[in-house]
């Protein structure tokens, strides 16, 4: 029951009726026969599918964002080799789809969601293997944390996957993917299937099992017609859409841009996020908003040394260590970050992040959803 | 564990790997040292927190919305006498804060939701009681029933209550209510608290107990400005706010709106959704959306004899009987309609109404949510 | 030419190179083998169509806005009788299409604009007489000082004009008005002919030379849709529409309103725009902008005594007063307003206004189309 | 005069009423005291500042756009040595401020205008020379037809011209140019001075007369920002920009994004405008919309051998020719294309383009002011 700071005594035995109880006498509650009236009125209200608020406002209604995700590392040296051993004993398919394991967090047990909003999963890929075509509701994105030979082909786009490239899938997307080498690929998989399946809204449609395009250009379609820098092509021109139209973010690019803000930082002009902390969001060329409608996305880079300053949000976020060592505090815990591990911030835990080296991190987050239902709330303030 | 279309057989013998399982021997599945191997996969999975989506894609990633809430209706006449019992047993207080009592989808077992995203509660006011002032993140609404005699105060702006007016309470806005009279009144509160706490967006504040104006305008301060239909303030024009500063959308306007669409139709002119059903949607005049950031509220009238084509939408919804009689047809089951009684429509449920008598209803619903997110499918085409 | 700032004498004296003449030893330009040169290439300039930027600058690009139009006032007692004059004389009818009679801009000789951008003209129809259909591109309105018994019908919808009503023709609706009694009426028009004239964005199409609809109902079909504070109809909700669906604002709600504004700011309330100054403005109910797409129209309520601090705007503005008397001062000058007279407010003049008694004064202006182009600027602050 | 339709002969003499007689009796024209009075009526009309509508209609309401600027083709033969000649004569410095020669169109005499909205202009820098810094609510570009050398300095940040480049000056940004280089080099400046002026929105403020950095760095600090395809710094992402914070559009991204898209059709794929007709949009990153506020700029490249339909648009533009050859078809009219030659398209002329050889050429327009005021017609179907 709801007893926000200086709760009486008497409030707290009487467990049926706290939080009205202020203004009635404390021998009444101890009256039997209204205690059996009220026994009487909770049985009902159940037979009737009823819930008094005042039972169970604090749960429904805290003070502040009290999630039950929690904050959680998954280490990329445990992950990884689980994910190899599966691709020993379960081939990939129809109906199962991919050979992705989702990264449950111990918070949301029986769901196997990073966050209440997020899905984080590790893919494999075994050498000469392929994942067949389907498209869903659901929006994605692929983060190559290391290899390559692998092209996801998406709405028949065949998209390279290359080392520290981000790759979309907007929602609805046909999209499948094969591996042309001789040596496996694993990378992290982003989507928002916890949120879609809160909100009833998953749609889900079986493309072909063998691709519709197997060519392996360097570049996607997609690339050619929207990879230059603030250029449209003038037959779309002007049609704003929901998701990027640019399926890839090379990261040489990202490098180039980390790279860029962090020498403006030395030379005394803005672009860091802090210093030595720099940072691109992954955007739609024909919005300036975010990639995807409802997964922000963002690479941030550390130099040796830094350290950023605690902060809180709204939004869940997943982060991934692309490279680099530190050490990421979340809500007053420390926790040792090497290559590839994957950690979750739920809403309004505190974050701050540490770099031991230079320190790349890819993340993402539910930020734009928040955004849209005028709800996100930051706070950066020092705390004592 | 997904089954989808064609699986063979042996796929289907092999719990463990369906859907994966297409390109394998189907001799190696009941290979008992691969079984073994494959049950300490899942072990170790398991420890790491770790969930294979062959083994749960389908759950996770339905061909159609799946909701686990269910079509449902409340009866008015059941719920009213259970709120009044409880207000001979429970004051209204500090903490409890409000004598509302939730109304749970059977689907939704544990949890006070009529839909994933939406709460739908019956609030009592006995004579002379007052509830104390709060504000929270989670946005509110009061439709009243029946009844008049309460002013709700928001954000020190009384506001009276009378039978047919929608009242907002956007987010973050203080609010408190008493009863002036000397009858009690019940109303139909919405909000989006299951959506919030979802997101884990919900802060929550106490304001003073007693509320800071206890005058009994009959008009309110925001009704005064924003009350003239296209008329704006111009020392706030210019400027959108997330919700309408209209704090009271009055019975006689919605009544005499609804009223002119059926007319207009009988002239022969367009503005009703179909012959014999007028609508209209309650905005926020600083921009024309809708007058709550996260809920759609609209007040639909049927004229007697009218039934409506199926519809399928993804937001879900509550309708509540505000006069006539008539029968709605959820997924194919009807259930007769009276006086007052609530029901709540699933992501994806077909929805047919019918008329016995002119018909009132009001309802409300998460579309701007999912509108936001650029989720939102309808389906209105006849099925044979 | 230019002349900024410290330019040295020589340099004024050399009327063909100023500005450009700082580099330049003074000798040079006295030397008149230079100065053929220099008129010859001028000649050829000329010939080419060519205009150099160095003689034309300041003209072409001032250092504050710089109209050619005036601040100006036009007398009601001057314009009505000679707009009723006309009627003796001059038949209403297919080509010529309206008795309105432009108010011309001293500064603009030539163009019968009030403003760049802006038309404001007298219309007079005398009794049982009728205009016939046409529509264009321009956007209009009709703003009533007096009388009754016209209606104008706006895409066959009949619109009664009644003193002080507010009505609308966004551009490209077809209209046409009549006059159903025994005496004549007269209103201001507005409309943005100069600046669909600059931009060339002028269609024009002959409609109906009689009437399509001439029933002369109380309240428009726009009114019975639109007309309802908040209030949507479901059929048409979510779409924004360019201009505003509801043709008419009428005095009792604009009455009301500046009223209500009033008593607030006695109560201790905001709403004005400052102390003793109400104003509303006209807006679009499906978006909450401006009614018209090119054309702010307000209405503003001096109480006797007020007198408003000066403003500065690049937005140009016509004015009438609707009731009551005062002053005008504009740029420095004032002007002794009486019923019905119109004054123009260029770009950038300074504003000032006093009422004598209670002062309504309507006023319409091109402030949306500076908006969108992000153009722009307002100062009222405080000269010495 | 207004002439339409069916008016009676009588009426056509008349010249005084035309458009309003269709009611009136011929023989009352000819009434010498009804003549009389008319006389003494339009005397008092002038005299008071008013000119009826019925004598001025159909110019300021035409049918169809009737622009004053006519169709018109400026040789850069011509016009880059009479720049040159300008830059013996002339020295560039504080007051005109810029060596610009603005083309003028024949339909608008007395004015240095494109069309009625755009200015266009050949900018000549000599060796070593320098052009001091100002800003201006005007917004500009500079489209390099040939040769480099030249840095533009924008608020602070050097940005170097070259070849086949667009750089831009929004809206109220400090510029100044300088030439490094021991050859001269001239542009095409490209502004909305027209605009500015007829709407009254110029400010225009003079900087320092030295530029403020003078290094000469090969990619200026917004290129470093947010030259990187979909990647937006974090520190100011989500926050539109009115114009482009990307100062440079470089050529090699332009042709790989035109080239592209020509092997796309080649391939069966979109992305041309239509067949041997490739065609990018300069935008802002931060918006996906136009890269200026009120000038759209774009390249446009024909395969030799391909002819556009015919099209006509509301809005009106300026192109030049950046390289190869053709003819461009005005209004019926052949006009023969060389390098560097510019013309201009007024509102609703009719354009038709051919290319003998491969043909690029840059184009401006103010489609951003028309659409945004939402009178942009277009019509591009065939005529016989």
């Amino acid at each position: 029951m709801t007893k926000v700071g200086q709760i009486d005594k008497k409030a707290l035995r009487m467990d049926t009726t706290e939080g009205l109880a202020s203004e009635m006498a404390a021998a009444d509650f101890d009256n039997p026969q209204l205690q059996a009236k009220l026994a009487a009125l909770y049985r009902d209200f159940d037979a009737a599918g009823m819930t008094p608020l005042w039972r169970t406002r604090e749960g429904l209604m805290p003070s502040n964002p009290a999630p039950r995700a929690v904050p959680h590392v998954w280490r990329w040296a445990r992950l990884h080799p689980l994910a190899a051993r599966s691709a020993d004993l379960v081939p990939v398919g129809r109906g199962g789809e991919r050979r992705a394991i989702g990264l449950g967090n111990p918070g949301l047990p029986g769901d196997p969601y990073a966050t209440p909003t997020l899905w984080a999963a590790i893919q494999y890929l075994a050498p000469r293997e392929s994942a067949p075509e389907h498209r869903h509701t659901q929006s994605a994105f692929r983060f190559v944390l290391e290899g390559e030979g692998v092209w996801t082909v998406v709405d028949g786009d065949p998209v390279a996957m290359r080392r520290g490239d981000l790759l979309l899938t907007p929602g609805w997307h046909f999209h499948g993917h094969h591996n042309i080498s001789d040596t496996p690929m694993a990378w992290l998989d982003g989507l928002d299937i916890p949120l879609v399946a809160t909100l009833d809204q998953g749609f889900f449609e079986f493309g072909p099992e063998q691709l519709r395009d197997t060519s392996t250009p360097d570049r996607s379609r997609g690339e050619r017609l929207w990879g230059s820098p603030g250029l449209t092509p003038v037959s779309t021109a002007g049609k704003p859409l929901r998701a990027s139209p640019l399926m890839a973010y090379r990261w040489a690019h990202t490098d180039a841009a980390l790279r860029a803000q962090l020498e403006l930082d030395d030379e005394g002009y803005p672009g860091v996020v802090e210093a030595g902390h720099a940072a691109v969001r992954f955007t739609n060329p024909t919005t300036g908003g975010d990639a995807l409608t409802t997964i922000r996305t963002e690479m941030h880079r550390l130099r040796a040394g830094t350290a950023t300053p605690r902060s809180q949000s709204t939004a869940s976020s997943v982060w991934q260590v692309f490279s680099g060592r530190g050490t990421v505090m979340l809500d007053g815990h420390g926790y040792e970050l090497e290559h590839g591990d994957v950690f979750a911030v739920p809403s309004w835990s505190e974050l701050r992040l540490q770099a031991d080296t230079d320190l790349d991190l890819f993340t993402f987050s539910d930020a734009p959803v928040i955004e849209k239902l005028s709800l996100l709330r930051t706070d950066t303030s020092p705390r004592a």
